[in-house]
């Protein structure tokens, strides 16, 4: 998870490498769906490793969807198919902060969702720290999120 | 789309034969993703024919999802995500009928979406003729909607 | 709850009458809360008669709400509000149809809710029967709704 | 918008006297709807003061709902209702933290909803302020948050 139109270069450029390191695992990449930022370019990403993505998304049709995302689920909802979109991942990670993103680590937390944050500033881990400690990780590097993700998956494995 | 509970085993037994038609197409089988009636043999249909399916799952966790829901999108929403499984589809077809099953025939004909009503009675065809007369088509048996798919899909193919 | 723009002038006349009905019973008045057809009409007639009236908006925003809707629930839903409107009612009075209001219909039998059929045509009744027995009752004029829905209450209230 | 279980017996005191004094000034009240923590105290202090209430409520039923919530719309999604809790207010009023009231702070934010965060520490005010800028208020007293709410009623009064 991650802002749209708000991301910066860095954050697109991890998400892309996070992207290939979800795919290179096996694992499924899911989004928020639209064409640009951080969802785009983490669905990019793991596109060019081969991996499955899923987009969720906010609009009651997929024109606006990305190319990358392949299972596309249109929910008519808004942000509120923020709720859909923890709820139906395993861990949440976290790349690059703006208010659709905040929301969507909230409601991890609020439904007991492993939450990863990659590459956060100190007061964004202090806030989600402080709302929800057990639910919270933080990462600086993408290996490292990945590594978080293997240790949970070896406990919690479905 | 169809009956959990309430399905018939005439119902069960077309269901299992759409799914394999579906796969057998090289198309997803998206459906409301419970492990029992017309949901679930349409999806053991798919996958007995190495076809990939979706569950929309109505509960906030995956624990009643039927083992052949390869895809779980988790609403938390009831029957609320009944909306979301017709705005995902790119043709609704319809087999069986209870009252879950009829909000998502009205809900897709109100979407514009076109609707296969599979194997219905003369009520079910006659009610939903009256409200969506150009959304909805009737067929008897699987190879009928199967071949009403490929027409529809010539012609509006993404 | 009734159709919007489809809704006939004899549907609006009838719907108005029920709003009227229902506030001098000292009921509310819930519906879609868009400014035409039977929602509109009915929450005119409640407003009519001092009654509150309540409208559950697909959109996101207020914009296109009716006048006479006094509170304003902003779903962002689009028809995922459907939902929302029957779960919200003790009973679901059902005026004209649509594809909206068959699925309202439909998801209020699905919730267990007791609906209304008030002045339908054969082919709806006896669908709706056929998939919800106990939970539709049929009603010829708005008089004999009331009755209905006094009985209802006398035996179910809050 | 506030915890429920987590409140503080500060925030429930500060949460009775908002409601009173929204209540006073002849707006509505509308929370979660629950009967515990910020929601029930804020609900309470309206109806203390003859306001109206309006709870919107997670559940698919209003069993869980507060007594002190008159209008009750039951939504059937879980914490996916904190969406409709955002854009169904004109301000939003933000008093103690958890991950429940984060998720409403930053969909508040998301849709262009203005929020008041009354009470809160250093660490919220500084992540909310990074990601909302332009919408974020800050109060130290219910009095301080009324005026901020007056002001901004006189130039985008409905």
């Amino acid at each position: 998870m991650g802002p749209g139109e708000n991301a910066t270069p860095d954050d697109n450029e991890m998400a892309f490498e996070l992207g290939r390191a979800i795919a290179k695992q096996g694992w499924i990449t899911l989004t928020g769906g639209r064409s640009f930022g951080v969802m785009e370019a983490a669905m990019k990403g793991a596109r060019d490793a081969n991996g499955l993505t899923i987009g969720v998304l906010p609009d009651s049709n997929d024109q606006h969807a990305s190319e990358n995302a392949q299972i596309r689920i249109v929910t008519g909802m808004g942000s509120g198919r923020n709720y859909i979109n923890v709820l139906s991942s395993n861990i949440v990670v976290v790349l690059g902060m703006a208010a659709g993103t905040a929301s969507e680590v909230a409601l991890a937390i609020k439904s007991n969702k492993k939450v990863i944050l990659l590459n956060q500033d100190e007061i964004t881990i202090r806030f989600f720290k402080n709302i929800g400690t057990y639910r919270v990780m933080v990462a600086k590097t993408v290996d490292e999120a990945v590594l978080q993700i293997k240790d949970y998956l070896a406990v919690h494995q479905r």
